[in-house]
C-alpha cells in the first residue's frame, strides 16, 4: 500500500467534493444564513489549500498506476473521507451539534441511504438542507461510475456490468475507457436531473424543493427537506413523477445509454430489467389490492400510494407518501420482502440487486436439474449467454456475506436495546441503503435515538452495503495485507 | 414415475409407523382411555389390512429398483403419508377436532419441529400425548437415516455426509450399505434414548414424562406433555440433562458412532463439530452475561437458563425453561440469530446447518482472496480435504432457496394479518423445524390462531425444511417430470 500513490487521487476527489459546496454557500448568502455561508466558504478555502498542496507535492513523487489493492483502498477511503469532510458543514455550523450524528447523516447522504437523525427537518437552514440533498446526488453519481466503470476493472464481478477492458459474458461495453464512460454517465445523470426538476417545478413545487427532491430520487437516496417527505405535497402529480423517476433510477445506467442511442431492441431482452419490472408490477398489484380492500376507498388512490411505496422501497430510495406501518400486515410484508431485493446493478439503487437474485434462482433450479440428471452439463443462461462458474461463485458468496452482515448489524442494534423488528429492519435499511424501515425506524421516525457506537457501526454498514460488500470487507482480510 | 414401484416401500413404511401405535394403545388401556384405545387399535387393524394387501399384491408386480426420481418421491410421500396417518388418532378420538390442526400437529411431530396448536396440553389424554411425542422420536430417527444414508445416494450433496457407495471429499463411511448403516444408527439412537430416560427418571421425573421428554430431546423436536414445557420441573438437574442431550442430538450421528467405536482422534478435528461447539459456547457466554446484567441475580442461574435456551434454539428443539421474550433484547437477538444457523448435518436438528454456513463463510473469504490474487487457485478446505466446486454450488443454491422459502412463508403468514416479527419468526421456526419463535408464536404461545390455509402451508414449509429443501422442491420442477 503506497500512501503517496493514494494521496493524489484522493486529494482530487476531496477537492471536487468541496468545490460543490459553492452551491449551498451561495444559497446561504441568498437566504441570509451568515454563519452557514462562512462555514462553507472556509471549508472550501481550507480543503483547496490542503488538497492543492498535496497535489502539488505529489506531482514530484514517482508513482505508478494504482494496484488492485490500492484501488480498493482508494474507493473505501474516498467514500469515508468524503463523508468525514461532508459532515463538517453540519457540525461546524451547529446544525447538528454532535459530530457522530453529522457523520452518520453525511454517510447516509453519500451512500444514498437516506436514514436521518434529524428530528425537525424544516427548521434546518436552507443551505444545510441543500448540502444534505446534494450529498445524495454526488453519491449517486459516484456509485454509478464506480459500479459501471471502476469495480469491474478491480475484478468485482457478480454483476451484469461493463468490464471496461476485459471481454466476458457479462460485458456490455459503453465505451472502452473509464474516463469516457464516466462522462457519458454524467450526461445521462445531468439530463435526468434537469428533466425531473423541470417536471416537479411545473407541478407547482418551488425550485429548491424540486432540486432537492430530484437529488433524492435519482440517487435513490430519500432525504427530503420536508418532515412529511413527499407526502408533504399531497399531489398525485408529484407522486407520479417521483415514482417514475425512482423506477428509472433503479435501472442499470448502461441501459439508459442504450435507450438514448436508439439501441432499444436489446433493452427489452435484458434479463435484469425484465425481472425488475415484473417484481415492481407484481408487488404494486398485490399492495394495491390489499390497500383497496383495507385502507383506501378508490382503486386509483390505492394504486397511487402502492406504486409510490413499492418503487421507493425496491429502488432503496425511502421516500414516503404514507405511513406504511399503518397499512395492513400483508402490504407491509411485501415491502419488507422488497427490502431484500434492491434495484438493478449499475443503478444508483442499493440492496442485493435483481440480477444476483435471478442468477441465484437459476442456480437453485439448476441444482435440482442436476439431481435428476447427475451427469448433465447445465449452464446458467443470462441474457442469452452462459454465466461463468466463477461468477456464480462470486454471487453466491456475496449473498452469504450480505446476510451475514445483516445479522451482525441486527445484533449491534439489539445490543442498544432495540426490539427485533427495529433491529432487523435497521440492518436491512442501512446495509441495503434504503433509509426507513419498520418499528422505531419507521417512515415517521428517525435514527436519532441510537447511541453513538451504533451510529458509527451503522455508518460502517451503510458503506459496506453501498460498496458491494467485498470492496470494504476485503480490507479486513489477511490476504489483502500480505506481501 | 411408477406408482406400483413406490407402493411397496410406502406400504412397508406405513405399516411400521402404525405398528408403533401399539405403545400409546397400551397406555390408553392402562389409563382407562377407552375411546383412545379403540381408535389406536382400529387404526392398526385397518392400516395392516390395507398395507398388507398392497404388499401382497405388489409382490407379483415386476418392479426394478427405485430410480432417483422415485427415490425423491418416496421420501416426500413417506413423510406426508406418515403425517396423514399419524394425525388420525388425534382427529378420530376428538382430541383435536379439526383434521387440519391434527395434520399440522403431526407434521410438526414427524418433522421434529415441535410447533403446537394445542392450547391446554395437560388436559389431553395421556395416550395421545405419548403418541404426539413418539412422532418426534420416529421422525428424528427417520431423518438421521435419511440424511446419513439415503439422501447421499440420491445425490443430495452439500452436506458433510456419508455417501454410502461413492467415494469423495465428504464421505465418512460408517458401513457401506444403507441397511447396515441404518441399523447402527438405530442402536445409537436407542442407547441415547435409554440413557437420557434413565437420567431423567433418576432426577425425579415419572416414567411417562421421562420418555416423552427424551423423545422431544433426541429428535430435537420440542413437544412436551407440560404446558410450561421443561420449565414445569424447575429443576437445575433436569435442565442440565436435557441441555447436554440436546447438544448431543445436534451432533452428526456418524460422530457418535466413531465415539463409541473409540475413534476419538478424528472427532476433535471435525470442522463442523468444532464450529458447532464454538457457536454454542460463544452464544451461551453472551446470553449468560446479558442475563446476569439484567435478569437473574446469580451467574449460575443465568448460565443455566442461557445454556438451555441456546442449546434448545441452535439444535432447533424448541423446549423452554423461561419466557425468553421477557429477556433483554440482546439475548433475544442472539437466539434469533441462532435460528438462522441450526444444528449439524446428519443430526436430528434442522435449520441451515453449521457445515453449510462454514463452507459459505470460507467461500466468501476465498472470493476476497481471488480479488487480490485473480490468478490464484484457492480451494476451500474442510476437514483437511478440498471441497469440490459442485458441492460449493449446491450449498450456495441451498442457502438461497432456504432464504427464498423463508420469505415466501413470511408472506403467507403476513397474509393472515400477523405482524412482521410473528410472520418472519414463524417462517424461521417452521422451515428451520424449531417450533417456538417470537411475537405471537413466542415460547408461551402456540400456532392455534393461524387460519387453516396457513396451517396447511406451514405444514408444507416444515416438510420442505425437514427434507433439506431440494428433496421437496425438485418435485415442482419441470425437469423432474420430463421423460
Amino acid at each position: 500500500m503506497r500512501i503517496k500513490a493514494l494521496s493524489r487521487p484522493l486529494s482530487v476527489l476531496i477537492a471536487i467534493v468541496s468545490s460543490f459546496m459553492i452551491i449551498p454557500a451561495g444559497i446561504a448568502l441568498v437566504n441570509g444564513e451568515q454563519k452557514e455561508a462562512k462555514v462553507f466558504f472556509s471549508l472550501i478555502a481550507v480543503t483547496f489549500a490542503v488538497t492543492g498542496a498535496i497535489f502539488f507535492l505529489s506531482s514530484k513523487w514517482k508513482t505508478n498506476k494504482l494496484s488492485t489493492r490500492e484501488g480498493f483502498m482508494m474507493v473505501v477511503l474516498g467514500w469515508t473521507f468524503s463523508s468525514a469532510l461532508g459532515a463538517l458543514p453540519f457540525y461546524l455550523s451547529g446544525t447538528i451539534p454532535s459530530y457522530t450524528d453529522a457523520f452518520f447523516e453525511t454517510v447516509s447522504g453519500f451512500t444514498t441511504t437516506g436514514a436521518t437523525i434529524l428530528t425537525a427537518i424544516e427548521s434546518v437552514p436552507r443551505s444545510m438542507l441543500f448540502w444534505r440533498s446534494l450529498t445524495h446526488w454526488l453519491g449517486g453519481m459516484g456509485i454509478v461510475v464506480l459500479t459501471v466503470a471502476i469495480l469491474p476493472v478491480l475484478g468485482i464481478g457478480g454483476l451484469q456490468l461493463l468490464k471496461a477492458e476485459a471481454p466476458g459474458p457479462s460485458v456490455d461495453k459503453i465505451t472502452p475507457r473509464i474516463a469516457q464512460t464516466a462522462k457519458v454517465l454524467w450526461y445521462i445523470y445531468l439530463g435526468m436531473t434537469f428533466l425531473e426538476t423541470t417536471l416537479l417545478y411545473l407541478g407547482g413545487m418551488d425550485l429548491f424543493d424540486s432540486f432537492t427532491h430530484t437529488f433524492g430520487t435519482l440517487a435513490t437516496g430519500g432525504f427530503s427537506p420536508k418532515n412529511a417527505s413527499v407526502g408533504h405535497y399531497d399531489s398525485a402529480y408529484v407522486d407520479g413523477v417521483i415514482t417514475v423517476f425512482m423506477i428509472l433510477a433503479g435501472v442499470n445506467f448502461t441501459l439508459h445509454y442504450r435507450l438514448i442511442t436508439g439501441k432499444i431492441g436489446g433493452i427489452l431482452k435484458n434479463t435484469e430489467l425484465k425481472a425488475y419490472l415484473v417484481i415492481v408490477a407484481v408487488a404494486t398489484f398485490a399492495v394495491t389490492a390489499n390497500l383497496y380492500q383495507n385502507t383506501y376507498d378508490t382503486v386509483s388512490k390505492s394504486f397511487r400510494y402502492a406504486s409510490f411505496q413499492v418503487a421507493s422501497i425496491i429502488t432503496t430510495t425511502g421516500y414516503g407518501t404514507a405511513d406504511f406501518e399503518k397499512w395492513p400486515e400483508f402490504a407491509q410484508l411485501i415491502l419488507f420482502s422488497l427490502m431484500f431485493i434492491g434495484a438493478s446493478s449499475g443503478s444508483t439503487g442499493g440492496g442485493i440487486k435483481v440480477i444476483r437474485l435471478v442468477t441465484l434462482f437459476k442456480l437453485g433450479i439448476n441444482e435440482m436439474k442436476y439431481l435428476v440428471h447427475p451427469k448433465g452439463v447445465l449452464p446458467i443462461w443470462i441474457d442469452g449467454k452462459s454465466i461463468k462458474k466463477d461468477m456464480a461463485y462470486s454471487i453466491s458468496a456475496f449473498f452469504f456475506l450480505y446476510i451475514f452482515i445483516l445479522i451482525i448489524t441486527t445484533l449491534v442494534c439489539a445490543s442498544t436495546g432495540a426490539d427485533i423488528t427495529t433491529s432487523f429492519s435497521t440492518a436491512l435499511a442501512t446495509v441495503g441503503n434504503i433509509g426507513p424501515g419498520f418499528g422505531k425506524i419507521g417512515p415517521t421516525d428517525n435514527y436519532f435515538f441510537y447511541p453513538d457506537y451504533a451510529k458509527w457501526f451503522l455508518s460502517f454498514a451503510m458503506i459496506v452495503g453501498r460498496l458491494e460488500v467485498y470492496t470494504v470487507l476485503i480490507i479486513f482480510t489477511r490476504a489483502f495485507w500480505k506481501k
